[in-house]
């Protein structure tokens, strides 16, 4: 990390040096929303729905920053630049900033505003995945935290619920955790939403329940619509998952990875999980590479 | 704050420098434990109760962090006489530090502590309450994160829940959330526990319930043991707290504070309320500024 530079409060400064204050709301309390963003090719993959989901993260936590999409973008811009990073992972922090020591937040906001980066290879056509395999999933007892307590929608520095949720894998050595809503139905991954087929449907527990709305998963849900792959948001079981044909989850970091088991039940991916995937290379390579419409060659069929 | 001085990782410095690296896992994801104390005359009260607290805040999100309960305590002594600081104010917290770029903890930390401290007036006999006046109470849409989403017993920089809580103020004036639990009990204030009395009986949410166990709570309890007065922990609804004769609050730095209203509805507080003042501010005396058991005239009844 020595060598990178980070964009701090408005500054470039090496990543070491890349602090914030103690008594930022940030750090005393995880008062911050984020963004986990991909750039391909120097450029960020679809901002402008990562822009708006970030507003709608403030907005549940009123946290009225003043900053508008054009001037985050830039610095996101500049740090690529900074660090001559074409392929990266990116995650932008906007905090409520250092306020007289209160929990009550004062609605005059000074923001902290974050920009890490580092180098990740390319997604895209031909591009090797950045895990390492399918993941294993392992259903885990830590609940998703209910929307009355903390809005889904909103993604912020209040992270625990997640980690929690991944200590519980120590034991099942796998790699990531499936959470369930306060009922016990299917809610997400702790970084990732849940995608699964079943007969001809691609099933994902809907946005009513205690759900991220996922950049992936909302684009996932496009290709659907264009493939012709008829969608069931609803509400599921665990059992749903286990007795599924394919199974894949999705982030921005992962893309479209393919499930290998769940609770140690063999599920694997398939051609439908096979065709997310080369459709959504083939968006990236044609939007961010200059590629041809390779991917959509996915479209003579599922099959391989 | 110019001029005061921090404790970050093991060094004193000065509190506009006192920073964590934005990669502090502390920062990224709240992944941190954490206690509010108070010095009275250069000593922090109640130390070995809070110590207990933060080892099973940690216990409770699996953070190893390998300082003892004296190392700890020599930091906060330390940044008080560096501070020439006898009755303060003070924030510990234990961070799981910078890890590689995952989710999932890795169980090697290399935590970071940081002690901040600022002046407070000595609670105590004749003292003044560091609060204005009474509380005013509201009860709130936002519930109280559930258990089985994060353990109520970790104290944890995971705060938002409490600071939506508290945003829901803004419409009412009032100035502390009474939050509710999943299925519409009382739980807890937002930085305080809810005490009442009910005819005879000192009424309080028991730890059953997602309450995070308060050092002040726990004071509270052994005074009314003291004193003889019969306590129900139990399971309460909003309404036994509005039709309650006498109400407070209690947290270490609000110590026993009395509740005007909650809901609009007038409650005042009373006789037992001002008998556990008195005798909370005896200890104090007694116990950090050498003082007689002056509290103790309390034991001969709670009227005044």
């Amino acid at each position: 990390m020595a060598d990178l530079r980070y964009h701090v409060d408005g500054d470039l400064v090496p990543a070491d040096e890349a602090t914030v204050s103690v008594r930022d709301r940030g750090f005393m309390y995880g008062d911050a929303v984020f963004e986990t963003l991909r750039a391909y090719g120097e450029e960020v993959f679809r901002w402008d729905a990562h822009a708006e989901r970030l507003a709608r993260s403030a907005a549940a936590i009123e946290l009225d920053h003043g900053l508008d999409s054009g001037e985050l973008k830039r610095r996101i811009d500049e740090t690529l630049r900074a660090n001559d990073l074409e392929d990266a992972y990116v995650k932008l922090s906007v905090t409520r900033g250092v306020q007289p020591g209160k929990l009550t937040p004062s609605p005059d906001v000074d923001p902290t505003v974050v920009v890490q980066a580092k180098p990740l290879p390319r997604g895209g056509v031909d591009a090797e995945p950045i895990w390492d395999g399918p993941a294993t999933l392992q259903t885990v007892k830590t609940r998703r935290v209910p929307d009355a307590a903390i809005p889904s929608q909103a993604k912020t520095h209040n992270y625990l619920n997640g980690i929690l949720a991944r200590l519980e894998l120590r034991v099942s050595d796998a790699d990531e955790a499936v959470m369930l809503d306060a009922d016990g139905h299917l809610a997400e991954g702790a970084t990732s939403n849940l995608f699964f087929v079943d007969g001809d449907a691609l099933c994902t527990p809907s946005l009513d329940g205690p759900v991220l709305p996922g950049i992936t998963r909302e684009e996932v849900l496009d290709i659907a619509g264009q493939e012709g792959i008829p969608v069931n948001e609803g509400s599921f079981t665990p059992e749903d998952l286990r007795d599924a044909e394919e199974a894949f989850v999705t982030n921005t970091t992962w893309e479209v990875r393919p499930v290998e088991t769940v609770d140690g039940i063999n599920i694997g991916g398939g051609p439908v999980t096979t065709l997310f995937q080369r459709v959504y290379d083939a968006r990236i390579e044609r939007e961010h590479y200059g590629g041809e419409r390779i991917g959509d060659g996915a479209e003579s069929g599922p099959a391989d």
